[in-house]
């Protein structure tokens, strides 16, 4: 992989990802001088600032076009690296086309994140060839740097993980990896976060006289990311509950995670745990005190903290991360730069 | 009008301002026993708290129903008030068929308020006999208490004011009226208004992403409560600006207004002429600082408070109100209570 | 106790549930032409109005002062019932002092809440006399009418309960009476609460700044509701996890609350327990589906729903109120109701 | 100037307006491996990132401390540019012995902004000598780039302009300038600010209880910003209006500014005058619609467009700006860049 940047292009461009995708790609390093193509599914080309004012500036930004989608278009433009930030539908079509035109992809859906049959079931999809769907789901790999760096490295599609997801499986998976938590006793994982992880869609649940001043417990035994969250930390859905709650702030997730341990710790050795499990992932933070929203907000980090009950073995687990940046973009460059062999933090830290 | 309460109805209940009429009616001391009959555009019937948990309570508001609207329903249970709580389309077209069905009728929608042909014409009302629609609009009453309080007494249809104009005519209004206002220097109304304001019907402009964390003005030189303020204010366009902004709150309005005063007048003179002109209005408090929106949310007040520049010539008028309450329902039961030889504030204080 | 009202007194009315104390009882229906006498520290007298300009009206609650303290004063004024909403300190030294001047106290803080020595020890009480206040404290009622209704209504001293400890222990009572609980897999209680429960002083963490579009856990394995809370269930402190969020919202309370039963349940099952242990608690509200804090914010109710798990054992219950409301003052006046003989929900419903 | 960066210091850090400049100073691509010297009040160091943990890496900026700050400790580590993040009277003691020490200084203060003696007085400046004072005025500099970037370029000493100011003076400066605006008639400057602009102490009127769900006016006819406004636009008091509103938002401001024109124009006139007139000004950006809040915060544009009435006289210019960034240290960076021969929007665009 050339270290003087590659072609990428963004399809979704109009969502929230996709504007903080566009943002974090404009503003990389390695790509200066090679803006993304952006596609959308408009008939005609609009201006990229017309859908997006804040990222105007005096510097040409303004020139971009979002332009009709095709792919004789990423062609002629020699798009490498296709960014998909589509509905889960429209990147279960586009990927596997995609790859069969050459293209390498990071999918921010969550299309191509399962293994297990009953996980994929709840995105129904239909009007598929099985076998196809099949081969693609196995060349796949789940894009979470921090768990398989190496093989996304060489990945053809990765699937960036879900928001909740990320903050669940970075909070846990140093403890279960270490085998220190007594699954007999479950997990609990209430999860917190803002509003623009509902999509841009006006609905009735991101009114804003829905969403402001109010808290609200919703998909309680159903997300949809329960799944990948079981299968990345190997556990039965019996083990591990997961509750969203919608805040009324733009963004932001905090999950608080209870686990109890098979064995009595201190928190030396929990803290000690967190920093050599991640002390090779600069994109996450390992605070000495409990991690806050505001923090974590508008950077590309997933940050976590913990606190000991006195007995030693009750553990509460609070990470947080920006839903739209190492929940989505962020994560999504990240993949990009392992997939070109780039520092897996340039142009996020 | 009989003191021991009539029948209402109410259309339109699903909406915000329709809510809070639900809300002030059940409560209100002189129709205890007598629930209004909500009617919507649903085929079946709903229980009214499904729709507004927030109204439940253990005494039987849970038993009510919103019923399918129909003349006869409304005949057969006597009703002889009719709210309604619809858009100004439906207004249009129902407000005269029930004053044929002799039901007296608030119209909270901007249907009626206006006697001038331009001002009415953005409204944009298609399909209707012009004379019918003239004869209505001149037996009509706009619905603003403190200027109107003796016609509304006897109205068969009152058309209640918009909130923005609510809270401009009142700050006005005694100013005007004294004659103590140069026209030629032109006044100025920079008004903020909550998120409610613009209806429960999910927009890209009421999503959380775009309300919260943001300002916005809009319908700059163009918004249609122009017309109203005008016609209750005796002004022509050139004489007022008159600029909405959209406050990332869910509810309350806040308009700052500029004069200037033909001649030098002191603190002690404008507080006695804003204080004598509401002398008999319950629903106006005048303060002797300026208002804010936080002490006027929840209430049926429009407050109001100035501060005079040491010229004593320019003067800031600053006015707010909930407008939801005297900005719509509440000013919707004060007009009831009129009509009905009640108490202006009966159920509202 | 007289059916014709009784005199009141509030001190602490410059706080939010002081605040929200005086509009109740100014509104009570048993206290009307008997407005309270409010008692405050300042040296002079103070209009309640230019404290809490929302609470203004044109018919006389602005003739209100605010007076400095004595008991003098409140002998003078025949006050029979002292609403302490004061900080536990002051409660702690005034509410042995008004029952020696024959006073009823409902005292709103944490200083009479607890019989465990080594719960009270959080609060840190000095220079009191011990024998004293054993005896005051043997003599308190924890005021929470679902569970101790009886004993309220002859109690000299009601202990008002904190406004977590309201919304957690109306979720758990019923099920941990009726022994369905495994007490071994741990009880998880995820509480989410509005800044008001801060309080009005301004702090680090009352700034805005701090508090919006932010959340985050506080005072984890270490709050002083917990005490109360063990106490009222009759569990240790190793059975129950409690941890505080602070929410970007003015006020409410979502408490998330994870519990395994000891046998399969149906939902039909828990509906029904919950509904029988309620069935004469006018202010609580069993919903069908998960209560949400916009429902219950600015009512007196706490608002319980749940859901079950698959496997009919793991359960959440979900349960909000409004900390000002049914979390302090309108509870406090739920106690009034009690203590004088009236039915519970009077002015509250 | 050297190419090679410089060696900067800033000196309260601690507030918002200090984070923000030392967010962006370590960003700087000129100022690379030579993080500024930030110096406080404390009597010992403080890491940064315990002050200000969402500025943690993982590549360093967590060694950086806060030191006490001394004179010597500048000089001994080079320091050439003093930023000043402090309080105004901080600031007019420290800026004239900056100077003495030989270095060059940004305030961000109101301390030096003012020439007119009047003006000056509302900020009550004591125990300090005159002479001194009236000659380090002098020196000074007004920091707007737009309006002096000339002089700006070789200042010793820049009073970077405070936030509305910045606001309304790039909003008027064009077209009084171009002497289009009618005087007689009167200016109205109606603005809206987040609650960062109070600053970090927890008072009264920062608290989330007192600015959230809220919007009041204050310091009318009376701001302090007012005399910057009228020294930069050359205004006499009597012929502008500017009134504050506090904003329940964390950051932005906007200002609706009201003109009449003395002859008629038409909107493409305006417009380019706009354009022109900020041709070569980075980080100022004309909208052909009106800006928001939303689109402006977090960068470091101050963001314009217009509405004119029909007649073609009355003219509605809304501006917006980061109160923290263009309205503080984006645009003292920006001074800095000027001072050091760099681009002017130099890690900032």
């Amino acid at each position: 992989m050339r270290k003087d940047g590659i072609q990428t292009a963004v399809a979704g461009v109009s969502g929230y990802a996709g504007m903080e995708l566009a943002r974090l790609l404009l503003h990389h390093p390695a790509l200066q001088g090679r803006p993304p193509v952006f596609v959308g599914r408009d008939a005609g080309a609009v201006r990229l600032t017309d859908m997006h004012p804040q990222l105007a500036d005096n510097n040409g930004s303004s020139g971009l076009l979002v332009e009709p989608f095709s792919w004789e278009l990423l062609k002629k433009r020699g798009v490498e690296l296709l960014f998909l930030a589509t509905p889960h539908e429209q990147s279960r079509s586009w990927a596997p086309e995609a790859l069969a035109h050459g293209l390498r992809v990071v999918d921010l859906s969550g299309a191509w994140r399962l293994r297990v049959h009953e996980h994929r079931a709840i995105y129904g999809f239909h009007d598929e060839d099985a076998a196809v769907a099949e081969r693609v789901q196995t060349g796949s790999v789940y894009g979470l740097p921090e768990l398989h760096r190496k093989c996304i490295r060489t990945a053809q599609l990765v699937a960036n993980p879900g928001c909740y997801a990320t903050s669940i499986i970075l909070a846990l998976k140093p403890l279960l990896a270490a085998s220190w938590v007594d699954l007999d006793r479950g997990i609990i994982c209430d999860s917190k976060s803002g509003v623009s992880g509902a999509g841009k869609a006006p609905t009735a649940t991101t009114h804003f006289m829905y969403a402001a001043d109010n808290l609200s417990a919703y998909a309680v035994f159903g997300h949809r990311h329960m799944g990948e969250m079981l299968e990345q930390l190997n556990l039965k859905e019996s083990q591990m509950i997961f509750t969203p709650h919608l805040l009324p702030i733009p963004r932001g997730i905090l999950s608080t995670t209870y686990v109890t341990f098979r064995e009595k710790k201190d928190t030396a050795e929990v803290d000690e745990l967190f920093r050599e499990f991640y002390a090779s992932s600069p994109l996450v933070r390992i605070f000495g005190h409990l991690p806050q929203i505001q923090h974590s907000v508008r950077t590309n980090y997933c940050d976590i903290g913990f606190k000991l009950a006195k007995d030693g073995r009750r553990c509460i687990v609070v990470s947080c991360l920006d839903n739209l940046l190492k929940g989505a973009a962020g994560q999504a460059v990240e993949n990009m730069n392992l997939m070109c062999g780039w520092d897996e933090a340039e142009g996020l830290a």
